[in-house]
């Protein structure tokens, strides 16, 4: 089931690569380099960083074919998509949830600090969308959108490492902390909620 | 032969940085600057992703030579070297083409996945125009000017793959495949020819 | 000394990179995202292009906590900072002098080419704030700015290779090399002096 999800997450991911690539105009090479940097950007950044290489995906093609599927559905579909926006906020916000969990894990298992672990949790997470917004030319959503996201993993992380910390198996730590990364998600978004930005003297 | 070529590559790079930066009106650290990040950013990129560390550059300083040789070269010749466009041109292709099948075959050494070879091969040849363009906080061009560029890359590290694997002796591999690659760009350029982009619903 | 010097140049370069981001209205979680990416930027790169993996901060939470006091402390006093202005100007110039000698000692531990060590020092120092402008879309400062900065840095280093190369005791070394970056940089500030950009044709 985990390993689904992570295939699901980096499918949505991939899909909202390839929107924002159309979006801009790109022709279909540039919208495929957007779809794979917005899917394993998150991941190969933390695989870097640590030394895990060659990374990821590059040892397990099915991230590579995911992709390339996702793209092409996407690029298919995107006239229609709009009907599909809130299935394609879950996929995101599930992959959110996931990838939190993915990078907090193997800093755990590389033995680092669990602050380290919780920041892993959040690169994994988030730097796909970073990646993406700087290749278009543009701030990175998550850094000024009025959105709750970068927040919610770094509490999934946490409570990740709190739960391990207290013995709970780990399939049950997945399901309880990504569901925690989800619903942060989906009731800030409702409501629209958002962090406050800072004042200035000006 | 080929190490020559690749210097070359390396050269035609670095003199396009150089006169990009120029353009933007950095001044002569920016230049340096701009000028190694386009020359090896694309290889520098493929090693991190693999663990090939220290990066390439940083274990045979011709590499830096030929760079700030090339960098000083163009910073002289800034006024006259649209002269010299069509063979910046030709040497930025003839570039385009090695390191294409420089990327790919690195990646067969790893051992990797044919689909992960293509994509270094892609990688290689294209990322260091790509950091270029977004230190100068500009979008890449490989993502929306009308030109074919990534896409000969794919074919080429394609066709390397291809005549690897029906065992054509490495030499007139490297030979027919670069000469693909460029071949591929000096017509598309010729004519104009470009990718479609996708249509929106608006 | 030398350690508390480290951990000074990584608190000045937070405290600028939360100063930046607060000024583009980022929210609490891109600011200290910002503050990260400037403090440990360019050691990061370094540490990744020389396989020094994990990198340097995930094994020393020190500078976790560093950046993290300094980014709250930066966010409290934001309204009374410029009065600190000068203060800061100073920890930044102590980082940049700093960062240097770290990055060059680094590739001296490598045994690396003499100028490669000298590029590690500058990519120490310099490439946090080019991440930093990167990452909030606008053009590094270091590279069209009307500054000494990265020159500094080229000095510095080219300096401390000499200086260990003819045997001066390593912490006399470290103070002499600091200095000089230092001092270039502080009075190339204070009259205002920079390097000339390039004319072009038209």
């Amino acid at each position: 089931m985990f390993y689904s999800l992570d295939i699901l997450g980096t499918i949505a991911f991939a899909i909202s690569g390839t929107l924002t690539a159309i979006h801009k105009k790109f022709d279909p090479v540039g919208v495929f380099i957007i779809a794979f940097a917005t899917a394993i950007g998150g991941g190969t950044l933390r695989d870097v960083l640590i030394g895990r290489t060659p990374v990821g995906w590059m040892l397990d093609l099915n991230y590579v074919y995911a992709i390339i599927g996702a793209t092409i559905f996407a690029i298919i579909m995107r006239k229609k998509i709009e009907y599909l926006s809130t299935s394609l906020f879950l996929f995101d916000t599930i992959g959110l949830g996931i990838f939190t969990i993915i990078g907090t894990e193997i800093g755990l298992q590389q033995n680092l600090h669990p602050i380290v672990c919780v920041i892993l949790g959040v690169v994994t997470a988030t730097f796909g969308g970073v990646i993406r917004d700087t290749l278009c030319n543009e701030i990175p959503v998550i850094f000024h959108k009025k959105i709750i996201y970068a927040s919610a993993c770094v509490v999934g992380g946490i409570t990740f490492l709190v739960l391990t910390r207290f013995n709970v198996p780990v399939n049950i730590n997945y399901i309880i902390t990504s569901l925690i990364v989800i619903v942060i998600r989906l009731i800030t978004a409702k409501f629209k909620l958002s962090l406050p930005t800072f004042s200035t003297r000006e």
